[in-house]
């Protein structure tokens, strides 16, 4: 039989932490997270080295805010956007616990949970995490810092941040209960200053595969939160949405939107990057999830799969968007 | 309670399918792949189309030997060794599949194996592939081709290869039984024409965490292979393992020098890349397991986690292995 909606039955969320940069420490979820670092810099001498750094203290902040050792840890899955995923690789050097490296751009999170939920399920205590950096990744996919190059308005802001999750069949306030792998697919877009354009049509297609599989409707959802479409992607998610016949309301949002202030920072279209989603999902909507505020969430991690060579090959932007259902017990 | 090693009780192997370039038919498993191309080009322009074109054709060999239709495949796992994998992710696009990207370096066919696993058991439908290619892996690694660069000794060559696996639960004559996931670790090493001597250590320690948890010893494998140290780290990862007291033996191999003829061929220490353990076990060792010639087999998939920012930084390549274990029903 098809599977188009995976099931998890005993999987709960123990435990998050987030760590990030200035910029999102003067977002609107500036005192949600558990630490940050005012220059960026972790106290490095290379941008690599300071998105290292900071998935570290996130590993530290998870595992210090638990009831966990790091020897009770049986597996880490996540990554990062940087080539090879090193920043979380060197992150997790020689730590001794199990690793699975994963890449799916800003998808990351969303594919670190739904992973690191099917060995939940089998019994074993799992971490997950996400990172990016913005100085990391601008020198990577766009221009040195140095350079002082000018961003389009549709450009979105790499979030400095990591975001992590601590699963396990030991029962919590927060269940794992659903998700939906994302199929990749391009929609024409080339532009990797528009990521969130290329990425809205797969996250609507992840929703709609969602919504007519398990016969719930939006209203179903106290959130719906792409991560992340940035404004002119969420928007032009909701048009497309629209003209499906899918009307999507109040209780759809975008983390790379709630990240920032986009009317007082100088962030573009919002907040996009592994650690986007992550550190929004971690230090903001989860813990409203076990107060009691939020009961039943979505999260639709979506990921452009474009890479510095596929750009100036003017390749065409694949993306994805994987679904998480989150349940208040 | 510690999960050492993961059980899988119910996954089987359905199909196996590899593509490879011309240096790989010309070596001592030629026969044995579903196809090849002379160039190496796969009536491309540009070395990483040609990757994403050689994945596609091992997908479509696998779907074509199997008894599945592209619409039964639940889930697509696996990736390559480009910057954000977009050899893979250009290759699966629009496809129509469920798809998880993954990045293990050389580990990425174990790792996509396991992952695999885990989801078959939930009762999917799940192809795994990994892939590389010698020429856009020279390019990004190390230099152009036009450049005609030498290669120390201790270096390995990538292979142009792609091996594709089908998982279900539906029977068939090879299961996957067990797993153990890799840490990370360095040994020192951080010179990227010595990737064999950087993985050795990983290599053993995760075949000595499986014995250990398991109370089995080399002798009860028909074959226990590493993909890939190549000649230097196979030697290594033997005097490592002796200096521990596991002697290991004639049923001790490395995929990266079973693809090659090393003495007649130029391939220096021998094979690596993502492509190189996965067509290897998928034209090779897995048929002989179905046809009963070998019985219980551990793959031992060891991945060397740098980048060309990590080695320009001079850092330390922190290494990973993760192992498969096979059996003949």
């Amino acid at each position: 039989m098809k599977t188009e909606i995976i099931k998890f039955d005993n999987v709960f969320l123990n435990q998050t932490a987030a760590v990030v940069g200035s910029k999102e420490k003067e977002g609107p979820l500036g005192d949600k997270f558990d630490s940050f670092c005012e220059d960026d810099r972790f106290g490095q001498d290379t941008w690599e080295k300071s998105e290292t750094e900071m998935v570290k203290r996130t590993l530290e902040a998870l595992l210090t805010k638990s009831d966990y050792d790091w020897k009770d840890i049986d597996l880490l899955a996540g990554g990062d956007l940087l080539d090879q995923c090193i920043a979380t690789s060197h992150a997790v050097n020689n730590n001794g616990i199990p690793y699975l490296g994963l890449y799916g751009a800003c998808s990351t999170a969303a594919e670190g949970l739904i992973i690191g939920s099917a060995f939940a399920e089998k019994g074993m205590v799992v971490g997950t995490l996400a990172s990016s950096h913005f100085c990391s990744a601008e020198r990577q996919f766009r221009f040195p810092l140095e350079y002082g190059s000018q961003r389009t308005p549709t450009a979105q802001n790499t979030v400095t941040g990591c975001g992590s999750f601590l699963l396990s069949q030991n029962k919590s306030l927060v269940r794992i209960t659903e998700a939906v792998i994302g199929k990749i697919q391009d929609n024409g877009i080339s532009d990797a200053n528009n990521m969130g354009a290329a990425m809205a049509t797969a996250a609507i297609d992840t929703l709609t595969r969602y919504l007519q599989n398990s016969g719930k409707n939006v209203n179903d959802f106290d959130l719906i939160a792409t991560g992340d479409l940035g404004h002119e992607g969420f928007e032009l998610a909701k048009e497309y949405a629209k003209s499906t016949g899918l009307i999507l309301g109040d209780n759809f949002m975008d983390c790379g939107m709630m990240i920032y202030d986009l009317n007082t920072q100088d962030v573009q279209a919002g907040g996009s990057g592994c650690g986007c989603s992550a550190s929004v999902f971690a230090a903001d909507i989860c813990p409203r999830i076990a107060d009691g505020e939020l009961k039943h969430v979505l999260l639709i991690g979506t990921g452009a799969l474009l890479s510095p060579k596929s750009i100036i090959q003017n390749k065409i932007i694949p993306s994805v968007a994987h679904l998480v259902c989150f349940e208040r017990c």
